[in-house]
């Protein structure tokens, strides 16, 4: 699909137009060029787009798909109008009027999901997660476990700090991570500061040969990145996680939205919130 | 809005229906019950899941409201059924047909859009960028900032750190920060390790009463937490960001996908991507 271009237009951030438009495209095995524009939340401000809109589809000769989410009528009307020489992907209102009948309420039209809810209870929650996750990196800290609502552990690289964060900042969750070392496998149990712990602990593994690959990109030819060793490190991080009686997944060809999926169901027992 | 409770239901993570549907939500004020249902991909897996809708249903006496990304028909047809007693919403059946029109293609049905992305380009970038922005949080190393996408400056606790891995996750931006420091007023500019960097430099800053109220929470009645203090380093902070010329605004009423949103604006001249 060349020289096609897909348009994100919101009176907010525009995650939502963007993160649904992702999804769909995909269903598509498209590789269009994005174009994010935020924040148009004035009629002004939308007849600038759709004249950019326009001159888009006149150089490449082909519509631009264009997802909005604009809750403001008078906004919303200029880029569904014929004026509009793209194809208009109208999110808000495909939904907005069969749940108007369900709730018998009217929408509120409001301008911007993350706009009012930015020093909102559930949003401050967010950063302390995000703050206790940061603070509880790598083993950083066995202080205040107890307010972890998960703890992942796993070998050195196993992907646990990208997901500690990522549940932290989409999800609101407080994910300590701790490092499996070879102290843990002599053991051959948790680490004790872990064991009062271990309903809410979540193992990671992964291949040894692409957990060689990521190390040998940080430290080049040492035995921390041998194959070898990361074999032995793997092995015995399975058997470790096994007798424990935790759950545990390979992160080898999983994302970090799989990961938190599977553990926000394993782990933390939905439904939330 | 009482007792009424909003499914998600996906093949994949469910992130698109989810953020989809807080989006969509938030157009009435409503605070449903929230349960997630992610990796919703075979018939037998749909029927349970219809099982679990109904009862609400009858349980609670209204209906459910059920947001679905299904690629899969079979799985797909389950739920949009008769049989099952939610109001569904079909995320992908609106949008994936004028789709198919334009582009003159079929879609390709394809579950759980992070699941074959999981080892992609786009994908191991992101995880890269959450690791710069991790090794260079708080000013901690300046080196290799020539690498940086963008480099955030202002004050202890202005949102620098969750603003820059909140880039890092969502969009694959190397963010660095740098915190603005007393040594930094008296010399009045920038630090000099960030001199051949301005124009990836963006400034946040916030109300000293709010900064004031952040601190005491990490440090109570420390001169660090004090009202004197936080007004003292503001101003100082908003007078070397308005002289050095570089991009800057207030986090005090803004969310990390906010600040996030302006950033990629101002900074990193969408189009992006």
């Amino acid at each position: 699909m060349p020289n096609r271009t897909v348009f994100y237009v919101s009176d907010g951030t525009g995650i939502t137009a963007e993160t649904f438009g992702h999804s769909i495209l995909a269903q598509f095995s498209a590789k269009p060029r994005h174009v994010r524009r935020p924040f148009i939340d004035s009629v002004d401000k939308a007849h600038k787009i759709v004249t950019e809109i326009n001159a888009v589809a006149a150089a490449e000769g082909r519509r631009p798909i264009v997802f909005i989410t604009l809750a403001r009528l008078d906004v919303r009307s200029i880029l569904t109008s014929d004026q509009c020489k793209g194809l208009v992907m109208d999110l808000f209102q495909a939904f907005v009027e069969p749940l108007e009948r369900e709730f018998g309420l009217k929408s509120n039209h409001r301008v911007g999901r993350f706009s009012d809810v930015a020093k909102s209870q559930e949003y401050n929650d967010r950063i302390e997660a995000i703050n206790f996750s940061l603070a509880h990196d790598d083993g950083q800290s066995s202080r205040n476990l107890e307010a972890a609502d998960v703890i992942l552990v796993g070998v050195s690289r196993s992907g646990k700090t990208p997901t500690s964060l990522y549940l932290a900042m989409q999800h609101g969750i407080k994910a300590a991570n701790y490092p499996l070392i070879p102290e843990d496998f002599e053991r051959g149990h948790l680490p004790s500061s872990l064991t009062p712990y271990k309903h809410k602990c979540f193992g990671l593994t992964i291949d040894a040969e692409r957990l060689a690959h990521i190390r040998n990109e940080r430290r080049p030819e040492s035995k921390y990145a041998s194959i070898e060793n990361c074999r032995y490190e793997v092995k015995q991080a399975e058997m470790l996680m096994k007798r424990s009686g935790i759950h545990w997944l390979s992160s080898t060809h999983k994302s970090i939205e799989e990961i938190a999926a599977t553990i926000l169901r394993d782990v933390l027992s939905d439904p939330t919130s």
